[in-house]
């Protein structure tokens, strides 16, 4: 009973934390997941004279996604495989209090199909919580570093790995796994944040009991889901390996007590292997945080042909819709729409693409009573099924990487705007005949990628996005993807990171660029904020990797190679090298 | 015909080049070694507003020794093992112009006595040359990174490895080799820079011949060395496995037409099994560039017991010593003492302790008259052959790695003092017996180190060192030995990094500290300064490592490994991490 109070005052504590811009208590900054910060000492007047504070290198190379976590002087820093955790004293010149140096079996990193990345810890109730790529959870004692508990939550010798970072909600730690390009079926897991041990285990695709959909209860599109819903839509046992698996962000509502994720693509990218629509592969849920029923879902991309993992961050606001005030979640998905939906019921509320470029599908069907309803209208062309195995479907527009793949995005209240980092960049998609081996690569298609045509010349695009009206607002043209998260402040600006390494400042209402810093490497984590000592800083972790990094990375050079990434960035060696760094940025002191 | 006349005016464009304070064309700034700049527009009262301009991944962990040359708004960047050299294109925000990644067996790492180091490249009519860890000599096309030549300069198999940095004279690459913590026969060798073709070598111990010793004409404090000068001070053919390694910096005069630079420890670290001087390992060598032959030698530690490497850098300066002005040579030994002598003669005029700690010889005998003339004198107490084999000799200041250790100091002509990066540690020194195996360690000693005790509890200082009276003018204490070299400009300041990570500058007349920036990882490089497009830049290497920062780069924890500097420099971990990059300074723009 002791335990259940603290940790009753754990979720309190952290609804509360959440809401202290002095600190970065998780990776998305809040349980909306905006990145939206209300300090203000750097706004859009001085950010031209934002300088580097301190840095610091991890001693680890290849892609640091995910940021630091800033709680009370102290800051936590994570590392990519072999997944090292730094405590470090803000009170003492970033002097390293504590370091957590996991010992790792090196064979998980080949079945990392996008870099041997982590999104970072998370905070709640005194622990540190590092998701390792072998798929180890452990928390750490987030005075001392020691270790509290500690639980596998995926084989690696399946293919399972772990790069996503756990949200803290209540009393348990959220955590998915990672491995659908290896067939295996994914999951989201609840651990007992206390003790480790699982508290509900549920699948995306498979049996109702493995998935926590309640038949008559659970929603789709305002529908009941009915019974076998994911099963039925799978061919013989397929399901078996139907990926879906749950590598992306994680947000909560604590009034509704729901929390939301998506999962990935279904197993095998040859659709030929795979007839149906694969439910619940590329799709939201909203479960219910303590059972982990699921309250609705939605599926953004039935039946799969292009790799549109459904795992983008899903961003909790208030905000108007067709003059009436709606509990929204907004999802900038892979597959080129972003998405407004009800958050309490899953009602779609406006689906249009956010980069023009977007050709496999016309619209999502809006009208309710057509039979096609939340559905993506397939452009026939770019339909790699209806164009078959062996064929080589060509412009495809978004590339497998989405119009936005990991890379979170940032809310502001003020503008009302939401900021995404996106991707530019269009792909040849050729399917082929698969088979199935625990552990290898189950793949089945050939890619690959290039800038979109007729256009700016680029691979990315920094854009203002207007929800409610689905429209682009702005749009900073970049050359490479923006695979670094937004931050957005009350000093009405926006951070964002450049694979050729640049921290970059824009005016929240412009776009117009305000500051750059080239970092040592390239940036694909996320831009944070904090306040120490009375003063404001921003910090970024650099490290070039990442899937659109992968060739850098892994030091791969045939166009091809990375799930069709490397021959798009090839170009990203002209600019920037491997690296692993922290790099904090402050005003001049007067 | 073509050829020479090229060559002649690329040692006058070197010449000239040096003298341009808006390029860094050597490693030390210039032939002299002054590492001095004229520029002067970061300067004592505005130092305190640097700020870092941009920043650069290497993309190699590991001990980054050396720094960046800048040639007409190029930068070329180094790195330790695999030795990869980037050409930065300063007019476009540091585009990678172009990369050398060379192929190199990674068996040679473990013959690098102190960590996979490399002291950085050299520059030549056009050319880059790099001196690899497995001894290759390589010139690469300095616009294009194409290589011209490539030449094998000792045998890695037999423990011959390459960290030092070529110097360039006249038409001649000057390049010698590391292993003498292996048994290797210390070399010199003269490479001709548009060919390739090897010109003379001169090994530092072994017969005439081979040591190009002119006996009637080259002189040691004054008298002609004698026939077999070298041999004869060796036990039967232990020369052979002398040591004598030439590792450390080269400087040249001109005018003078000679090349100077130090030998290492000779052969065993145990002096019972090596009898005699063993020279000519422990000296300066003054050379004559066209030939190699000497003209003048002086050995600081005979028969060394110590592993006291006489390869420090020489400084070249005019200068008034009793009230008579001199063309003088400076060299802040490994030993502790500090040495002012007569470039041209070899004449010995000043020999002091620059750190006060300095315990295992009382004096360096400097009465002409006496025939311990220029000899120190050892204390028997920390003399570790007359306690002998397999007895502890504790409390010897300096500790093997000195006083000061390959970080090179500046000079500057304002004040006409010498700033040394030292180290303040002592040790325990107990000598056994080793046998010879080609290729493995032939150490023959266990040390163990520590701060000087009864001192200030740290185990570096930074000092100003008047060379004349053989004084300290002012010494700044440091947690940590400073492994960095220091920069001194017209600005008033000397700059120096730190291993935990700091770029310091202090005030030249006082030490007074001016600014202090956390770089990513301890600093072990050399900062220099550059100009570009009228503003003027500092720049730095970070990345711990060398032997002081062995333990963490090698990943070794036992206090005695690293062979004796683990346990001294064990709560460096506690301050940095591995790293790997350049860090650029400017001051803010109006
Ligand atoms: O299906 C999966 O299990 C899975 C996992 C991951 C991952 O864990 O990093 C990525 C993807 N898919 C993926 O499709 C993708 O685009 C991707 C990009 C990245 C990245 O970190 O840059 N990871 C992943
Ligand atoms: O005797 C040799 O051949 C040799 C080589 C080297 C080297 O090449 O780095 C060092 C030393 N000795 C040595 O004695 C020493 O203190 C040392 C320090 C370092 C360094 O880079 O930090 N290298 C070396």
């Amino acid at each position: 009973l002791a335990a259940t109070t603290s940790l009753a005052s754990a979720n309190d504590e952290l609804v509360e934390m959440q809401q202290n811009a002095k600190n970065w208590v998780m990776q998305l900054g809040n349980y909306s997941a905006t990145r939206y910060s209300e300090l203000e000492e750097i706004n859009k007047d001085n950010v031209g004279d934002l300088q580097v504070a301190w840095s610091f290198s991890t001693g680890v190379l290849r892609g640091h996604e995910g940021g630091p976590l800033v709680i009370d002087g102290v800051m936590y820093v994570h590392t990519p495989f072999p997944n090292k955790v730094f405590a470090l004293d803000l009170n003492d010149n970033g002097r390293i209090i504590w370091r957590y140096e996991p010992e790792q079996d090196p064979n998980v990193i080949p079945v990392m199909c996008c870099d041997t990345v982590n999104r970072g810890v998370a905070y709640g109730d005194g622990k540190i919580i590092l998701h390792q790529a072998d798929t180890n959870v452990v928390a750490l004692d987030a005075k001392t570093g020691e270790e509290l508990w500690k639980t596998q939550n995926g084989d690696p010798s399946k293919g399972e790995t772990g790069t996503m970072s756990p949200l803290i909600a209540g009393d348990k730690v959220l955590v998915g796994n990672s491995g659908g390009e290896f067939g295996v079926q994914g999951h989201m897991t609840a651990y007992n944040l206390e003790t480790g041990e699982q508290e509900w285990r549920a699948y995306s695709v498979g049996p109702d009991d493995q998935i926590l959909l309640d038949p008559e209860n659970t929603t789709h599109l305002g529908e009941p889901v009915g019974e076998n819903s994911s099963v039925d839509t799978w061919e013989g046992d397929q399901w078996q390996l139907g990926g879906g698996t749950v590598w992306g962000w994680v947000s909560y509502d604590p009034e509704l007590n729901l929390v939301y994720y998506g999962s990935g693509n279904p197993g095998t990218w040859n659709p030929a292997q795979r007839p149906g629509d694969n439910r619940w592969s590329m799709t939201i849920f909203a479960r219910d945080l303590d059972t982990g029923v699921a309250k609705w879902v939605y599926q953004m991309t039935p039946h799969d042909e292009w790799d549109y993992d459904g795992v983008n961050e899903n961003i909790l606001v208030d905000m108007e819709i067709d003059g009436e005030q709606r509990k929204v979640l907004f999802h900038p998905d892979r597959n080129g729409f972003a998405y407004t939906l009800d958050r309490e019921t899953g009602e779609l509320l406006v689906a249009a693409k956010y980069d023009p470029a977007v050709n496999w599908a016309t619209e999502v069907v809006m009208n309710e009573d057509d039979e096609q309803y939340g559905r993506p209208q397939v452009v026939a062309e770019y339909s790699t099924a209806q164009n078959g195995v062996d064929v080589n479907s060509e412009g495809i527009c978004p590339a497998a990487l989405g119009t936005k793949d990991q890379q979170p995005s940032a809310y502001s209240p003020e503008t009302g705007l939401f900021y995404i980092p996106t991707n530019h960049v269009c792909m040849d998609y050729e399917p082929f005949q698969v088979s199935y081996t625990a552990g290898q690569p189950y793949v089945g298609a050939t890619l690959s990628m290039y800038p979109a045509p007729d256009s700016h010349g680029g691979m990315g695009n920094f854009i203002a996005w207007d929800a409610a009206a689905g429209e682009i607002v702005w749009s900073v043209e970049e050359p490479f993807s923006v695979w670094s998260g937004a931050l957005a402040t009350a000093g009405d600006i926006v951070f964002y990171g450049t694979l050729e390494g640049y921290l970059k400042a824009v005016d929240m209402e412009t776009g117009e660029e305000l500051y750059r810093f080239k970092t040592p490497s390239g940036i694909i984590g996320n831009v944070n904020t904090y306040e120490h000592d009375g003063k404001q800083y921003v910090a970024v972790l650099s490290g070039i990797g990442g899937w659109a990094g992968i060739g850098l990375a892994a030091g791969l050079t045939e166009g091809t190679d990375g799930l069709g990434a490397v021959g798009a960035y090839q170009s990203l060696s002209d600019y920037t090298q491997l690296g692993g760094q922290l790099t904090v940025f402050s005003l001049p002191s007067e």
